[in-house]
């Protein structure tokens, strides 16, 4: 991960600076006039470039500040602490960069929405004045959805067992990337996620808890848990519950992919129903892309994995669940090696490992190529490559290069539209819709082959999206109230 | 719950006037010049008088306002609706008293520490960059309590099976009060709690819950699980996580209880060694305060159920737990009825049921009775009856009458100095000293009879009672680590 650290570093999380070398110190100081001015004098004679300051905590006779500095190369930051230690009376409790900086103490806290100041605010909110709304939802539970904060809040569940490109690093370790993406439902769609990282990998453990926390919230997302046991979990969920269960790393990912493909057939000037669409890998989002290609009308979808296309890659492979079977009984094509499923495909996505496709396979598709490339950080082909070997259309998982595949354009959204309508599920009609509205986020002013997707960060398809899957959700008979609140 | 609606409404939830009466309209008014003028005018005519108006939400061509109108009398809400709708366009959406209003929509909602305003805070906050703290906590697991918000988080879990006086009335109709619980944490010690209400009693069920998200949480609160499920539901999980695990309506109540009586004690002159306490009620607090009485070395504790003393009340009894028969082997005296227990004794602490005791029992127990009847909304005996027949203290769980006994004195202190030194359980120590820094928060000139527990809501108790607990923590050797941040 040293690139990570690297690109991260050189990307500049806040503060901000042309420097490259940002380091935060953690120091605690006396509380004495001109105590400041030696630590930030001793910075500067060190050859350090001093940006933000904040204090951390005031305490009796200290005060913890953060100092963040700009070095001329890492080397630096040694000497930068000893001469900061140099100064009497200070102390560095920490040596952070900033990346630590901003994940330091988590990401997201509880707030409260009825502040209570008085001992009479205190009757209303809780005893006594909290029984009234008890027994209201007592005498009618969907009154929950009401009263209380259900209709605006999702569990966020993971069991740590594959987490982004890390794989099962276990739920403790977990537990940033779930604050992220609560983070970004928060900022991005206002809906409220609370991180549950589970200390079991047992499907059905997960399953129950999953079920046993539900009354609290009004959908569940499931969160970087391998296949095949993300299938089974989200189905049986889903099942079980009469809230939507949306397992992301599949759904969001075919979602977004479509919504690429959509805007891409423009580019090139073809129909849906007229392709061969290559999906190359046998995971969550695999799976999930080629189910909703399918859905949305694809001609042929062939499945691909290392060994070849799907019917031979899975015949020795022991996890035979039956999103697996499922997989094999929708390829129309059966037997082949990959070079036979590239030859003459209009399109191939590609969710599976590093470098795994070369030019050569480019060159023997079908007129203007589509190629999404989503394997990450390493795609399965760079989309310089693919572009000088003749695709006309490259997307990638990575921030760096044009047509980024980045489900924050998905859920935030979703989410905030299947809530606004308390659905009791998620239709394949919703995530059509979702795709569709991503899609229809870029104008046709904007539409070129390196802009197919917006730009992640982006709230107007947060509310585009929101819409879509409400008014898709009504549509599909698996909505419980008109939308409110969008 | 007439009583509470008609006291609560009384007390006045925020917006306070001194009209008795206050009803909120959530009405759907054109967003046109002159709109609000009439409807506050219809108002006005109608006889009510206007306090605040909030703007809800803002639609294309109409605004949603709350306004909150106070009246003469609760009959003249429905000609009040009458005259808002005679105003051409204005729909009325909702009829809420203030109580409703502030529970509508839940009152705690999730917040962001770390906004992310561009692509460059996304790359910090979430991928690539939160890779690098997963590495670094999957590398060392002990992380995962600064990099995280485990450190300052709790689950507060409930079944739904024991909530206030209302009993078994689910986990959607229990939200209302751990959401309140959440907002009491945050608002008075920092504390965030996220409540999870569980579709299961069964206690292994809830155990497994427990411990399967115990990963993200640096505590767990059960609360309003009933007994005496809760006993084993508590020690199981207690032994199986390296967190605390606190059963507030046990362990709260008995906190509390043993504060108040600490003060008590100095009223009276009497040394707590020499107590003879009746603790009379065998569920979840009789059992806990009869414990902490014990720990706290009172002489003699004498547990009664309706049918008399413990050993008597229990003979007959199905649920026949480990703590039940603790109870039964901790009490000294072991047959007789509850005039038996009562001759001669110090202290009286009812966990129990409305008017059970009777002035003639007071007036047989020893010189200056002690009389904690915190049964609730009723208490086992009224305190100015009690105080007729001779009682030289009273407490009770009634926020009208001197002296209550509120767990909110214990729970956010308690909950903010285990987390303050990553405490892995909750010791006997830690709750005495819990008990030692609230009855110490009534200062020497304060203490009176009808002044030995402080009033809620006072933040300095939760200080002090924070640090006590982390100090405790230290010294009984459950803490990982130094307090901060206390």
């Amino acid at each position: 991960m040293a690139t990570t650290v690297a690109t991260t570093r050189a990307a500049g999380a806040p503060p901000r600076t042309n420097w490259e070398y940002l380091v935060t110190l953690r120091i605690e100081v006396p509380d004495r006039t001109g105590m400041l001015g030696q630590v930030t004098s001793a910075i500067g004679e060190a050859g350090g470039n001093i940006g933000p300051i904040d204090i951390v905590e005031r305490k009796r006779n200290t005060i913890i500040r953060d100092i963040t500095v700009a070095l001329e190369n890492m080397g630096a930051a040694d000497a930068l602490v000893d001469a900061v230690l140099a100064v009497p009376g200070v102390k560095v409790l920490q040596v952070m960069d900033p990346i630590t900086k901003v994940h330091d103490g988590g990401k997201i806290e509880v707030a409260v929405r009825t502040p209570v100041l008085s001992e009479s605010d205190l009757m209303a909110v809780y005893t006594p004045g909290v029984a009234h709304v008890c027994q209201d939802i007592h005498g009618n539970q969907s009154r929950v959805w009401e009263m209380t904060g259900k209709g605006s809040t999702i569990a966020i569940i993971t069991d740590g067992s594959a987490v982004l490109g890390l794989g099962n690093i276990g739920p403790e370790a977990g537990l940033p990337v779930m604050e992220g993406k609560s983070l970004l439902l928060k900022e991005l769609s206002g809906v409220n996620a609370w991180p549950l990282c589970l200390a079991t990998q047992d499907p059905d453990e997960i399953i129950q808890v999953g079920k046993a926390v539900a009354p609290g919230f009004g959908a569940i997302m499931l969160e970087d848990i391998s296949a095949p046991r993300c299938f089974y979990i989200e189905q049986q969920l889903d099942k079980l519950l009469d809230i939507p269960v949306f397992h992301d790393d599949q759904h969001g990912t075919a979602v977004v992919v479509l919504a690429g493909l959509l805007n891409a057939l423009k580019v090139v000037d073809k129909r849906i129903q007229d392709l061969k669409v290559v999906v190359m890998g046998l995971g969550a989002a695999g799976i999930a892309c080629a189910r909703i290609l399918l859905g949305a009308g694809v001609g042929q979808v062939v499945g691909v994995g290392r060994p070849g296309i799907v019917w031979d890659s899975l015949k020795d492979r022991a996890d035979s669940s039956e999103a697996i079977y499922e997989y094999k009984a929708m390829n129309q094509a059966r037997h082949g090696t990959l070079e036979d499923a590239m030859r003459g495909a209009d399109v191939f996505i590609g969710v599976s490992g590093p470098r795994v496709i070369q030019p050569s396979h480019v060159q023997s598709m079908a007129r203007d190529p589509i190629v999404f490339a989503l394997a990450n950080p390493e795609p399965e082909i760079r989309p310089e490559e693919a572009m000088a070997a003749g695709a006309k259309v490259c997307a990638t998982g990575r921030s760096d290069a044009p047509n980024q595949i980045n489900n924050m354009l998905c859920f935030p959204g979703l989410f905030r539209g299947a809530l606004a309508v308390r659905a009791t599920t998620v239709t394949h009609e919703m995530k059509a819709a979702a795709a569709e509205a991503i899609a229809s986020a870029v104008t046709p002013n904007e539409l070129a082959k390196g802009r197919v997707i917006p730009r992640p960060m982006n709230r107007a398809v947060v509310r585009r999206v929101a819409k879509a899957v409400a008014q898709a959700a009504i549509e599909s008979g698996v909505a419980r109230c008109k939308a409110t609140n969008l």
